[in-house]
């Protein structure tokens, strides 16, 4: 099967079950997707604020001003910030103020301080007319009341928190993050702490896995590692169906331990295994699941498959878990374009993904192959990226230009 | 005086000292920069191991072999899981062993299943000669020990964090996050939570700065809202001195309360006040200096000007300060090429960003400004990211191709 047909399978299976919802402290929700509209409980700003520093006025005592006939107006009084006026500005008159101070009542615009001449104590010249409403920030003219500031199934970026605060919202709602469960298996498997045995490994993938849950905005929940043993996954499977969203299975490289993988997911529930294998290198014994609304993925072995697998099939099941409805995502993580340094053959019949290290050079970027097995995590370390072999093709020629994702 | 130039007086004035250094659990550190090359202290794999399912056995034995004229040999034996076989493999023999299993001592390498035929329980037929070392990772293949597995300066990504699990290593030296202190100044300045009496608005600024500076793998520390007053605001710089790696001063729009900032700046230790103003939009009124050693900012008051200056000053302060040597970082955020919905104009002799919002048509995508002054917290919110006029044109006009960030 190829690989967009068996995610798509997996999409289609995916329950329309809304995320849970939480209701956080606005500050601790950067990253996170709004559960609700957000709705202004009052006017921003709650007045009329210069956005100069300058002299209040009626705009209509300043018509026709100019350098040679200048309006003259009266000065009573000084606005401070912070500070509500305590006066209202007659007809005929000025007063100063400071930027972002309230307008007193009155008003309807501000004068830059190089538009105007002081005559006396008492007595300024205006030299240009001011248009009502210039040089003012209108009350409501950021945020009107019972507007929606912020729509549902919206990331939450820095100025987003920046709005709620200034409108005194302090708490939102928001969508909890997915939850991942990562259950590493496999008889040779030891946690990484461990000194080895001979014939032992320690768990890379556990590790490795985290860390993608983790970037892409979601919980992972380690439940440890478990011998390939029937009753022991089915159980820690079963356990982790009550607190995740997402259960992975990583290790299982032979055969027989993947269809042991596959009996348990079949076992537990319904759909159960929805596709087995497909035409993906590496990946190709990757396992996809769903048991009871919960999609269940059985990873392959090695490192460079892991990864590959969790962009491919992981991923996109996790964005849309989050809730997010951002239309711009696909060009968040725009890729960079590399000229191939050296030919790469793959067989028809199969999409392949490419590690490659990118230098620059004069000419521009250009995309190495890292050679060496996918069962070695430092082809992964000394990538920097990928780029797709897609399934038609049987391979890129030397200087072509391909699409890298950088890690 | 330019953006860039100013940029260059603060970069060139940043002294020279390292980053701290801490000794975190490397499952802590995804993100964080390693502050010192990461050794391997074994190889790894510890031993041979199998990267298929089926027979290991000495290539020799299976030299000339064919499907007319296979190759006998005995089995003696099977391999599990994690165990360290309890025999040496004798010439003319084949052992059954897992993917991932540790060869046997005498055998070089692993014949796939599909490539052998059962002759009884106690010989199989070789169809194809094994190469030495076919299908076996060799110790040490992946890593060996005493081998710099990433060095430092590196920023730590899912992948590398693997690679140290796999080699033992729990803990690794990394570069302390920047700690960066967040001062609102304003007497109008209310804290989010607060109601509000006239002429006052809630602290913006100081949510929009936490933000982008967690995004920046920093370390915000709000230092709260402080009267525009000499002496307290002089006393906070101080203190904040103390704990802090760069130093954001945000508020104080009118010129006497940026010109009272730069006197504090100035005070407090050399060289003090690198910049006052930038032909920047928004953005002309920042400030940036250094006291002794640490920079300190004047960030403007509006929240369009206080985004943009600190993408433009404080992200490439704070990106040194990390003490990340990532050669593709700038290819990591790359721009979306979008057409301008309607002409922009803009004065010569200052540069410029503007906020869009992205529309996809089916076209392409288009870049259309956000209106609305540089007071308004909501342009940022409705904007999808920002582009960039530069100091020597005058404006863009309908339909040109911009860059266009993506916050």
């Amino acid at each position: 099967m190829q690989a967009g047909e068996a995610l798509g399978l997996i999409l289609k299976l995916l329950p329309l079950k809304v995320p849970r919802e939480v209701f956080l402290p606005v500050e601790e929700t950067l990253g996170m997707v709004t559960s609700r509209d957000i709705v202004s409980p009052e006017d921003l700003p709650a007045f009329a604020r210069s956005t100069v520093d300058g002299y209040a006025v009626r705009a209509a005592d300043t018509f026709g001003a100019s350098e040679a006939a200048p309006a003259y107006v009266n000065l009573s009084g000084e606005i401070f910030m912070g500070e509500k006026p305590g006066f209202v500005l007659m007809k005929g008159s000025a007063c100063k103020m400071p930027t972002g101070g309230m307008l007193p009542d009155g008003a309807d615009a501000v004068v830059m301080f190089e538009h105007v001449q002081p005559v006396d104590k008492t007595m300024i010249e205006v030299l240009r007319p001011a248009a009502p409403g210039e040089n003012v920030i209108q009350a409501g003219e950021d945020v009107k009341k019972g507007a929606t500031v912020i729509a549902g199934g919206h990331r939450l970026r820095p100025q987003d928190i920046g709005a709620c605060a200034g409108i005194g919202i302090t708490e939102v709602h928001v969508y909890e993050r997915p939850a991942v469960s990562i259950i590493s298996t496999g008889d040779e498997i030891m946690p990484a702490g461990s000194s080895l045995e001979a014939g032992q490994v320690r768990d890379i993938n556990s590790c490795v896995l985290s860390g993608m849950i983790s970037e892409a905005g979601c919980l992972p929940r380690k439940k440890g590692i478990f011998r390939d043993e029937y009753d022991m996954i089915r159980a820690v499977v079963e356990s982790s169906m009550g607190d995740s969203d997402v259960i992975l299975l990583t290790g299982g490289t032979s055969v027989g331990i993947k269809d042991m993988i596959a009996r348990v997911i079949d076992d537990i529930g319904n759909p159960g295994v929805v596709f087995h294998g497909v035409s993906l290198k590496p990946g190709k014994p990757m396992i996809g699941g769903i048991v009871e609304g919960i999609p269940v993925f059985g990873l392959p072995g090695h490192p460079a498959a892991v990864g590959v697998c969790f962009d491919v099939f992981v991923r996109p099941v996790l964005k849309v878990l989050t809730g997010c409805r951002d239309k711009l995502v696909a060009y968040r993580t725009t890729p960079v374009k590399a000229r191939l340094s050296k030919n790469v053959a793959s067989a028809q019949g199969r999409e392949e993904h490419v590690r490659v290290s990118i230098e620059e050079k004069e000419d521009g970027l250009w995309a190495i192959p890292v050679l060496g097995k996918s069962g070695l995590i430092t082809t992964l370390v000394k990538a920097d990226g990928t780029f797709v072999i897609p399934i038609n093709k049987n391979g890129i020629e030397t200087g072509e230009v391909v699409d890298v994702r950088l890690f």
